[in-house]
């Protein structure tokens, strides 16, 4: 089996981050993987929900949006629809839970760190490189709150970053593309820390059930796939 | 450390599925697993959403929703919210996946199952429950169907359960209780199948990430239980 | 004429209430009148609705809700519907009301009651064994507050109960189950005080309007089963 | 006690019809009754809802508004609220029944007639102006369908007319202003035909509940009020 | 060319301003222009939005609505659809637009005058008339506050009033009745102070676009309506 | 008064079209206008509105968002909000009439074309550069349907741009940044055609009204950039 784009099977596309895409958020990246691009902000509210208020603890949260356009059949904006879908649900909540893992709330303080991901074009993998764009537009958003000296230093433990892993035709595969991924047998989004531990590991198998040992090599896939992910990271937040 | 029950990290709490518990729905169980009670109800629809007209395949979708008073602190109706919530739109999808995946859309033919898993009372593991339950409504209303002649067999492949399982204080248990899972470091739901295959593993740290070894150990425990809540579902649906 | 459960016109269906059905509401109750279930329950919040603000007075308000295959056909759930329909607009209004008028608001002080009625099976008359079981579920949530010392004595006024009369072929009968609701000529709902007075009267005809010795005749109807109605709830209260 | 208007307690207000208020509509008619004004309009569509197509049979339904400043406050908008108030809906579906149960359904053929009922200013009884009134609408616009050769002759069975009655103060009055319903003990809608038999009857008692000797006053109030206001119609409608 | 009504193409349609229309509003009229009836008040809220809480300024907002019936076919009420259209919205911020061009917020201090346009029935330009007819209700609700003795002096600078223009069938029209309006090449509504100058030029081409010198045809033909429209408002407020 | 990027009145800030910028609508731009930016698509719906349903006549509709942090302060996302503000709703309806003004429906058949306005950040003059950017994105549409030879020519009958003009401090400008806008006495946009004829013209004083000289004044200042980007969008598509 031959991968549209004559990648290896344990190959990543292309990645590029572009920092400080946007001018008016604190934080910003166009993240790029092979044709997906999404654009992630960070902005910054010095107030925190309800929840929280007078706890000295700040929060982390995600919206997350694709453009009407951005896949191969326009779908509706959610805005005229009226209402946010399920899927959009569960992938901003998904944003969001995993950069909160990384965050020291109360260094933040009582500060609410809004992260949008907007879609502009769908490739596969739009949840995953939301999550690993939105670490660098949170980090930069801190970093924009040290230089103007509202903290001390960056309230963040460790860094984030994402990818998908499947399984295609029997074959397991790094980073799928949208044409693999809706042939997939398994799917799985895997969410790590930079000290190499799990925030979140979603396999999904709509089709064909998978095995423990099929579970190890996805995992083993997504390792490699995760430490280019954040060693790329790093070369944006120090450039 | 005691669990507040006082059962071993490795038992699971007291569970009770009473099939037919409903008249009107061509299935419907109650499943109790511990203090959660969760009504379960397949409803037959003799027709398929768009995308699957003409197709000859029948589908499967699930909702899900939670009494305002099963918690602890009354929460707001979602239809006087006039919006259904992110976890909820994450629970029922999950739920929809995870039958869809032991059933044969082809012999089910154009029909849609409706699931309808209704919390009654919440401590912790209604959405896997909520699957457990399911799965045996879902059976039900297929022998329905064959009964009543409109299908020649049942047309399921397998069976499918879940639990949850999750480190707390360090420990690894199985089928956390509340009161566990809102202290818990991670949080995982493990849905099988009869086979012994992976439909679905999320496991969750919003706290400490967790390392390859505390995902094993975690999924030998989830195997345990859900050998126990695969061998019940059989014994109920043999009654 | 017969009664499809062998019932004479002037008989009750079997009713009974659990108390305490729930573990978590100041005041439950799981009121069953032949097929029908109703799970009511009573919530204490301490502040009330903006009006109220400063009165010294409490409130109480009621939301009602059937799961969607409580029916004999599944119904839409409100929730994904995104809107609550007329007929739960006006059903929910219905129980509020009947529950405030004997309930001494300035005893109650700046407390509200949610009434949560939420119909596990319908076969008519859910509005009129919700109003009866929830008066329970209330008179049970004050008792716990006075239990916790935080009202003297129990805010009421009296009793409320509430049942359907109706004109099925011609024939006066007391509470229509859903096949004689759905051929009635006429159908009433009639909400009583147990010193025998009456909080609210709805008599509908859709079909064949009634005259005033027909009315008169419904209202000696109604007035046999609230009086069992009635005595039935001082049972379960006093156990 | 004087009524402020220094009416007798059996006293309706003025009340005038002005028929053909609106030049579009097949009916119309601008109620008076006293300073409350309701516009109420019938509407011609040639299609019934889903459950009444191939069935021979016409529908008639109703939708209720309050001009924002009808109102001695402003209240806000329903449709920039973005739904559709409890009371409101109430008020809708007794008007559609009210007006249902004297059309004779299979002579209208399988058309829908929309009354809209357009309170433009309100001081009591928008309800029962707006059934009576509506009545003279439907009444025109099916003279309008008889006129144009669509109908062989208008397929109404009687009229239907509304009032209001209640107890302030220990006295029954008929048609209550906003100021006497705002201090009623008790509060009853009745809607009859003009074969003098009941279709509708709504009595209420938030404060005081009523015994049956109440009940018949409050009928026989109302009695003489709708036989006046059924006179009334009549001669708008031979006008 | 002949316009329906015998009216040169330089003619206004008869108006009309009926002040003081309603009961309760601070200020109220109602408006007629030929067919066009629309019912305009002024409510006083002695709170503003958020972004102008203690600027020491007021604010004037607008809502605009068609009753159902209005119009020619009965169109969807935008409460029972949950939603305001895309035209209303732009309708009702062109109002507030052209009554806050004249108002003197300082003046004003902390109140909200929320403006609401009820079009009763609609023949063309019931958005020009409900400018026209509003600025009157904003007039008398000023005055009613200067009564009172809430304010020193009426808070306006001028008045403002509109009208539309077109070109149909090659001919510039003066306010457009609807059979005009739906044929015309050009529609512009022009709204102007007392005092000569442009508050609002909305001119729109969605099939024949239009040269500088019909822009100052149309704009000379709105002049002289204008002028007759404010002269009306003047004496309509000295009455 | 000099600008703040030191323009003269008469200049355009750089503008910038690249056509082809998203791989899966059939036309797409990013259009840049100094730091606006906005993303314009095309896509093709092979069906039509229901009331153009079987004229042979085409559609073209448009929708605008903005990304949430496309502006300085993060604005609560459409969707989130679950309806779509006036302010939205207004700038679609400019852009769609605007296209259609320049698009032959009957040659176009019945097909139906989305045109989405994404703007990604802003800065001043999103509808403008909207509109001047769609017709780019629907003439490449409009294009790769005749090279798929689903049509004989490129049906429109010209081209279509905009821009923005105002007074600010008294001075006419040509294309308002955003602190220019916020302070403009007078904002207009103007929507031209290739053929030097107007579309829509939207002139609006919320401050300071203006004159008919004024007015002229701003016309010939839009005509002038008009003429820029007419030359433009050649350039572009002829690219």
């Amino acid at each position: 089996m031959t991968r549209s784009d004559n990648r290896g099977p344990a190959d990543l596309r292309p990645v590029t981050m572009t920092p400080r895409f946007l001018v008016h958020p604190e934080g910003s990246v166009l993240i790029e993987a092979g044709r997906t691009k999404v654009i992630c902000t960070a902005s910054v509210e010095d107030r925190v929900p309800p929840f929280l208020r007078n706890s000295g603890k700040g929060w982390v949260t995600a919206e997350y949006g694709m453009l009407p356009r951005s896949t191969n059949t326009r779908s509706t904006r959610e805005a005229s629809a009226g209402r946010v879908g399920g899927r959009t649900h569960e992938i901003q909540r998904l944003i969001g839970r995993s950069l909160r893992a990384v965050t020291r709330m109360e260094e933040l303080g009582e500060r609410t760190i809004w992260i949008d991901c907007d879609v502009v074009q769908a490739d596969g993998g739009t949840r995953t490189a939301s999550i690993t764009g939105s670490y660098v537009a949170l980090a930069l958003a801190l970093k924009t709150l040290v230089t103007r000296g509202a903290l001390p230093r960056v309230p963040l433990s460790g860094q984030v970053a994402a990818v998908s892993v499947g399984i295609v035709g029997g074959v397991p595969l790094l980073d799928l593309a949208y044409d693999e991924d809706s042939r997939a047998d398994v799917d799985m989004n895997v969410v790590k820390t930079s000290d190499g531990r799990y925030i979140e590991i979603q396999g999904t198998a709509e089709a064909a059930p998978f095995g423990r040992d099929q579970l190890a090599g996805l995992l083993d896939l997504a390792d490699q796939g995760l430490a280019r992910l954040i060693a790329l990271q790093q070369e944006v937040l120090q450039s």
